[in-house]
């Protein structure tokens, strides 16, 4: 697969928004779409997702529009959802918990193959078909399984010493929800940070800033990307 | 307070960093910052938090920094953390359980009064201090207790119902961690989504293709802002 590295993370993060639209119109049995009504229904310009997808070669025909099934399964590839990397989860609390048992890990690229906690109350315990470790196994577990990434789901003040075990093992990609800063200390490390606090705290901004009467409020305020 | 809705979102997602890293030099005992240190550690130039500031009225003096407290309660006040808006969660499965123990809701604008659901089983159990009451009583449960903001942790298939039934009663503010787009039907609600399945594509897209023999990643890449 070719390398694209000079692509702007704004484009990247719209890409699993048509993955997913384009996957709910296949479920609903719309074969075709054009680039208008997919506009419309995204809430972004037929020219802004033309330019999107002319960043990967551009698909879809003048006057024709895309074909769904075709389309959905060009973005997956792009995306890399067939890779199924191995996938390890650090820290068994009501964030990890959650996050083992509600994400479809399969379906977005990855395969759960390790919980891991240091506490004795959880180890032995199962999340969603999958059993809490020992972190104490964990070099061993890698010897056999080789994860590639890992999700953290611990505290900040664990996260540390935790990279600092897992990079060393060849885990250089990680789905972190703390605050701590992997990438300050691993410049080569590939981070998506899920900061639960900062969003909290972002709407709590647009409610105190943005309350109005009447509407008029920016366009922007409701996108996360 | 001043309405201020000329701010880019970017300068906004970023006060919550500066929040919480004021926050914890605070409790680390530090007093005084210059602006130079305060980049480093935040991994910004000193120019953009100058800039960013400055959208603010603008905090520090030249060749003194910034006084940790002062600017830390500032920003407080920006974001309106003392607001305490009266918030309720929709959806006790993993997720909401997850989100209504794990968040601390008190210290970011928000307080907790209610969780609700519609399964009998969950019905009467208690998350983290928080009685589950069924969604049937919701009506009620507002001329009381007036919540302005909802956690959304309900499937996307049930989200519309539940706004269309939310809105009415004056809840217009939503944390929502559907792939249901609000802001389409309700253009006047300040929603801030959750996207729990696009940051997980955004990782694989990045591991896909960014994946390299040595250094030399995109620095952009890290960043979910």
């Amino acid at each position: 697969m070719p390398k694209r590295d000079n692509i702007s993370m704004s484009v990247i993060r719209r890409l699993p928004r048509y993955y997913r639209f384009l996957n709910q119109l296949k479920k609903e049995g719309v074969t075709r779409i054009s680039s208008t009504e997919l506009s419309a229904k995204l809430g972004l310009t037929a020219s802004q997702i033309r330019q999107d997808l002319n960043c990967f070669g551009g698909f879809g025909q003048q006057g024709y529009g895309y074909i769904v099934e075709q389309l959905a399964a060009e973005i997956g590839r792009i995306l890399g959802v067939e890779h199924n990397y191995h996938t390890v989860l650090f820290g068994a609390g009501n964030l990890g918990r959650a996050i083992a048992a509600h994400m479809d890990f399969e379906a977005l690229g990855f395969h759960l193959i390790g919980i891991f906690d240091t506490s004795p109350q959880k180890i032995g315990t199962v999340i969603h078909g999958t059993e809490v470790m020992d972190t104490a196994i964990f070099e061993e577990f890698c010897q056999k399984d080789k994860p590639e990434m890992a999700v953290l789901c611990i505290p900040r003040t664990a996260v540390e010493a935790t990279v600092d075990r897992l990079y060393p093992l060849g885990v250089h990609n990680y789905w972190n929800f703390s605050h701590y800063d992997i990438s300050m200390k691993y410049p080569d490390a590939i981070v998506e940070n899920v900061h639960l606090n900062d969003s909290l705290l972002t709407l709590c901004y647009q409610i105190s800033n943005f309350k109005k009467p009447s509407a008029g409020i920016p366009a922007e305020k409701s996108k996360t990307e």
